[in-house]
């Protein structure tokens, strides 16, 4: 949860003036996001979100960002559209930082993963990803093979602090990660952070049954392995509380994603290796915030170690048919 | 800003199957309110408060503070009211909490203050107190003369290291307070915290002028001194943030306040006292807070010496003259 910057109502008034939106009639921060303050913001007109970049978004990646929502939700994918200022721009300032008004979804992120929440995300991956391959942008990923190692390094002092022997195993993984990370697997447009907390999911009426209303928070959003984006989901939605791993939730998942883009055999040959990697982004990225969030910050901290566990298992199998493909 | 509980999808879905508001179609923790958990929840049916009380909210006052929502909302003053389920009943569970629903109110509280928003306030805690005259119900302020010398001696131990010299200070205070606290003032249902963040007010539109839309957050409500409400307010909205004290400020909240509830001699008499005490109240839970809150809370602690400051203001004065009383 995270509001790191205090709107005032008059400065507000003053920001919503330059938008056709109507007066502003509430304005709420959100305990959503850890990046960045966002706040609920309701007008004349609807419903809102309001987000104001905090110094972990480097401003000069905001076009990307705004840009690959305009464009997705333009195809018709279900995540904020950016709405533009009397001036046509969408990125615009509010006390003193970089800001931008979306459009709200409603919905609610699964607190309990079941399979019918992983086959919903793959299907809307999928598009995601055939639907990205006309955006025009590119953005490195700045978080993939060539990144973890110097990342590691700026943790290394307490790795082992967090966990005896983490810097060995680590760094053992790491020149397997290097020296073996697949070269010419398609590529493209991936939303590299697509945690439950990011997909919202409305329950239907009568029915008991829901459906998937909306992907958010394209932040982390890069060009890179599309089959990336699979495992970074894999690790993100088929390991259970206890640490297993559900074969039925990675099935469902895989399934529906091969449904709306298939897969080669390349791609599938490469997802362990690709889960590996992943595991070890979100290991690294955890272990360093661990270590460096202050202890009166406004966060709670993950475990880096839920990650570590994850990175075992996919270092474990033998081939793909550990997730289930059919 | 605190979410404390987080509530899953299908826990609220059942608990919003209760009431008569729809389905819900999203719910997001809030960054308001410091004692419990704050949802802004959309339904099918409009915009709700969600709120899930935490340990430091006492379940056996929350009938008291429901019902004087209720009441009065009923009224006529622009406050929450409380959504009973199915039942005819308000206060609920969820997640194992108290929890209970109520109306949304549009608006935003004020930043920076101006002598109109003290009008305002003054005039609607005049209604209020008037409207309170006739609810039933009653609760002791556990937070009155009585209670600030045991909470400080839950603090006494910190006190001179968070300022030099204050242990002697509020010791001679409270000598004087307790022998001095006037008896035989009217009494009756007061708010007991009304700060500009429990006050909403809403922009007009074309006039550049707003009106006070809500007030919120019943949680501290009480029976006692009604002037003594007064004196929270003239030491929450009238002070400045270098520390000076702005008698217009003070003079268009007492005057608007009179208008709508005529103040008699004794009372005005009083102000100073009182408004001493209302000082010496936040300072001694501020201080008990800045010590005891851990450091690695979800809350910013509020700075006690701000209400030092206040108390030694209204020491110096030597009638309620200071107020600029008309």
């Amino acid at each position: 949860m995270a509001v790191y910057t205090e709107v005032s109502d008059d400065e507000l008034a003053a920001f919503a003036a330059d938008y056709d939106i109507g007066r502003v009639t509430s304005c709420k921060g959100i305990a959503e996001g850890v990046e960045n303050s966002n706040f609920l913001l309701q007008t004349e007109r609807g419903t809102y979100i309001l987000t104001l970049y905090e110094k972990r978004t480097r401003p000069d990646d905001l076009p990307f960002f705004l840009g690959l929502m305009d464009h997705l939700a333009g195809r018709g994918l279900a995540c904020p559209t950016p709405v533009k200022g009397r001036d046509g721009t969408a990125l615009r300032s509010l006390c003193g930082r970089p800001a931008a008004i979306v459009t709200f979804l409603s919905g609610m992120w699964p607190r309990r993963i079941n399979p019918h929440h992983c086959a919903a995300v793959g299907e809307a991956m999928a598009d995601m990803h055939r639907m990205g391959a006309d955006f025009p942008l590119t953005r490195t990923n700045d978080l993939s093979v060539s990144g973890w190692r110097p990342l590691f390094e700026k943790a290394r002092a307490g790795a082992d602090a967090v966990s005896p022997g983490l810097t060995r195993i680590v760094l053992a993984e790491l020149d397997h990660l290097e020296s073996a990370w697949p070269a010419g697997l398609p590529t493209g447009l991936i939303h590299a952070d697509l945690f439950p907390d990011n997909v919202f999911f409305l329950k239907d009426g009568g029915t008991g049954g829901e459906h998937l209303s909306g992907v958010i928070d394209f932040y982390f959003a890069c060009t890179d392995i599309l089959a990336y984006d699979v495992a970074v989901c894999l690790n993100a939605w088929c390991f259970e509380a206890d640490g297993s791993f559900n074969v039925t939730k990675a099935r469902m998942m895989l399934a529906a994603y091969r449904r709306r883009r298939p897969m080669d055999e390349a791609e599938l040959a490469a997802l362990p290796l690709l889960a590996r990697g992943a595991a070890m982004r979100f290991l690294l990225t955890r272990l360093f915030d661990w270590l460096n969030t202050p202890a009166d910050a406004l966060v709670r901290r993950k475990d880096p170690l839920e990650y570590l566990h994850k990175l075992r298992f996919h270092q474990g199998l033998t081939g793909p048919g550990g997730y289930g493909l059919e």
